[in-house]
């Protein structure tokens, strides 16, 4: 049935052939009539043709005065299907953020990324919000200042001096978010085009991230001990911009980079003149520090990112960056212009009065026995089921486990969303799609006895 | 002294003008060594010669592992003045909002854009924190659902009932500012090299953001009754993408665009499939109501953005975007991947809170009051400078004023900074710089008397 292909259905075919590839993905922009006319070599009535039938597949959709983009949930799973190898289309990174966040009362969230607000310090938040109602004026009416609140940016020096990770003022700034911080580093460092090496698995959000910027996202295989070595070595070959990893706890697999390795990622990064993203926003739920990039880099050609959503409050939305002082001004300036500064004042200066209260270690501390504990009951109880972890982490509340063969965990994902439960599927933080058998749980959501009833059924 | 050039002087000449034209602002990475070769037809050993030299002279700057940028501050002024027409590169976009937020205890600032704390609806921001104090624990320690806090997006789809604008559940979104709002758009609407169409003066950070998303910016002159029409007619033969605009008191005039102007900008906008976004950051600064496009398009090709920070906080950090629902949908996937999420959930209930509450709207009514007195104080003194307001607004904080003949705002600018004093010179509005004999005033940041004495010392 090799039939020769008219202009038009070889036009719709390098299109769908960029969109299984994910060159394109859901909401991007396809190339302007004229562009593509140019570059394939055809009329643009041709590429006109082209588009109009994509658009009555659902493939792409017009929008007026805008051109016509990608299809986001209609692209018609028939067709999907057809395009090449079978992809969990409908479960892509935004899946579980746009589940998680948006769930109705009652749902259960073994897969979202946050502890129960149970497990918050609400006590020292309220306290600090009744210190705040009798605060000066202008932390509740003004802008901050560019680099943020003093009193936080303090704060975090003295808590980057203890690790023995000397950061002068002008190598730190305040931002919305940890994930915020990681778009304007993205912004700064990265031109459209330019590749991104990432873990395998890895955080889902940087995937979407990355996306956004429209760079080629190539990764490396996460173990036990970091990023494999040998593979990380290969990558350099296709000459990355920037390497976008979690320290302390990594997400999805609660694993932890060893020294060899680390040291090892520093070398390569030098010799290649690569610069690393690192992202600790599950720092403070280690029991024992482990090596950090940014210190044993000296925040030479690391960054370092974080934020304060994971043991004191995702409501306040703030982050930071610590890094080169000619980095950090450009990162100023830029936060300015796109947000007009970064995280609430007011926000900031409640953060930084329950990080220096005496509570927060021994909230830290509660924290750490409470999910050790969660965690050796959800590894029993996923046994009963044969789910097993890959990797056992000291400590976050991650488990990234593995399911029998046969299973897609993304079916599994799909199945119990109607029954209430939102999982994270392994798809969702792999690049290379090699992950359908596994899932990341959140041991300090799995209380409920209905997500193991869920899973059984979903899984018969 | 007409020479010919050798290979390397013509390579530094063309990317020294691309600096003057403002194709590359400060902190913008020029191309890379291998692009720059291609493009020229040189060998990428020229290109090295070349920006070396050019970094010898502090025209850019190598970042190590990151290739060259062009040089901030440290253009020397000299080499500047050489590069064409004199521009006052040292007071760029980015010094108002940097000199404004960063100044210390003491400065006085008739440059900035807003209001003084004691001008803001402090008790009723100490009561809500109150109340916040009180409230359950997941709006403390939370993430917010993605479009943002139910009851902020029902007071907005509430306010925008009331002036006939009706706006669906799907249309709304929260954001972490207004500037982030614009910058969520431009990112969703924009590709690099894509035209866009501003008003000359219009809000500086605008250029600024725009000049992060390197697209074209080109202007339309904008009086007393908003844009003109023949040049925005004029200007649809570029083909801009996109129209971003003030309404409800324009920044910085401070004008109202007229009902017929208003129609005449969507009828051109229709007929040339432009979207527009329009900012009422100063609509609640109005006395009265004036025509929105936003309202007249019912949001088809308008997108509207706001926020809270010129009358209720600028601390607490939200905004919004109402528009078509497939563009929020692609925003909120947008806001998610780039910040995971708008603005803080505790904050926005707050500014719920305040905004339901009977208070409001008394606060705004002596707004009002208040502001109409001191524009016709500071009107009153500079005078006696010789300065005069081009335009008379009908309400909100800006005079956009005209100095003597051969004065230019930004040497006093310059000169006010040392004696504490922070003033906004028109060309940081002025995309065609052609503002050098104008200067925004905030009316109500000008009730110390030295501002007078230093202006008129600068002047002298």
């Amino acid at each position: 049935m090799s039939q020769p292909k008219t202009k038009t259905e070889t036009l719709m075919q390098a299109l769908r052939d960029r969109i299984a590839g994910r060159a394109l993905g859901p909401g991007d922009r396809v190339p302007s009539i004229r562009r593509f006319a140019e570059v394939m070599g055809v009329s643009p009535s041709t590429v006109v043709e082209a588009y109009d039938r994509l658009a009555a597949e659902g493939m792409i959709r017009s929008r007026r005065g805008s051109g016509f983009y990608v299809a986001a949930a209609n692209i018609p799973p028939m067709k999907v299907a057809q395009m090449g190898p079978p992809r969990a289309r409908d479960i892509d990174p935004f899946w579980v953020s746009r589940q998680a966040l948006n769930a109705g009362p009652g749902t259960l969230q073994p897969g979202c990324g946050w502890l129960p607000e149970d497990w918050m310090p609400q006590e020292a938040l309220r306290k600090g919000l009744r210190a705040l109602a009798k605060s000066g004026g202008a932390v509740l009416t003004s802008y901050a200042s560019a680099q943020g609140s003093d009193a936080l940016l303090r704060v975090l020096q003295t808590r980057f001096a203890e690790e023995n990770l000397p950061v002068a003022p002008d190598q730190v700034m305040l931002t919305g978010s940890a994930s915020q911080a990681m778009d304007l580093i993205c912004r700064l460092l990265l031109n459209p085009g330019d590749t991104v090496l990432v873990d395998d698995p890895g955080y889902f959000n940087f995937h979407a991230l990355l996306r956004a910027h429209r760079v080629h996202v190539i990764s490396v295989p996460y173990g036990p001990d970091g990023p494999d070595p040998h593979a990380f070595a290969a990558a350099m070959q296709q000459t990355p911009r920037l390497y976008i990893t979690n320290s302390a706890l990594h997400n999805p697999t609660g694993a932890t980079i060893s020294p060899q390795n680390a040291h090892r990622v520093l070398s390569l990064a030098a010799a290649h003149d690569l610069t690393i993203v690192e992202d600790e926003t599950f720092a403070d739920l280690e029991p024992e520090p482990s090596p950090r990039l940014a210190v044993l880099d000296g925040l030479n050609r690391v960054l370092r990112i974080g934020g304060f959503s994971k043991t004191l409050s995702a409501s306040l939305r703030c982050g930071y960056i610590a890094g080169r002082a000619d980095w950090i001004e450009a990162l100023v300036d830029l936060q300015v212009a796109t947000s007009f500064g970064g995280p609430s004042p007011a926000a900031a200066e409640l953060l930084a009065g329950v990080l220096i209260g005496g509570g927060y270690r021994k909230h830290l501390t509660n924290l750490h026995r409470r999910l050790a504990t969660a965690r050796k009951r959800a590894t029993a109880q996923l046994a009963l089921l044969g789910i097993a972890p890959l990797i056992r982490p000291r400590g976050g509340f991650y488990l990234w486990c593995r399911f029998s063969d046969g299973i897609d965990t993304g079916e599994i994902a799909r199945r119990c969303v109607a029954d209430g439960v939102i999982l994270a599927p392994g798809n969702v933080f792999s690049p290379s799609e090699n992950a359908d058998r596994c899932m990341r749980f959140n041991v300090a959501q799995m209380d409920n006895p209905h997500i193991y009833v869920a899973l059984k059924k979903a899984m018969a």
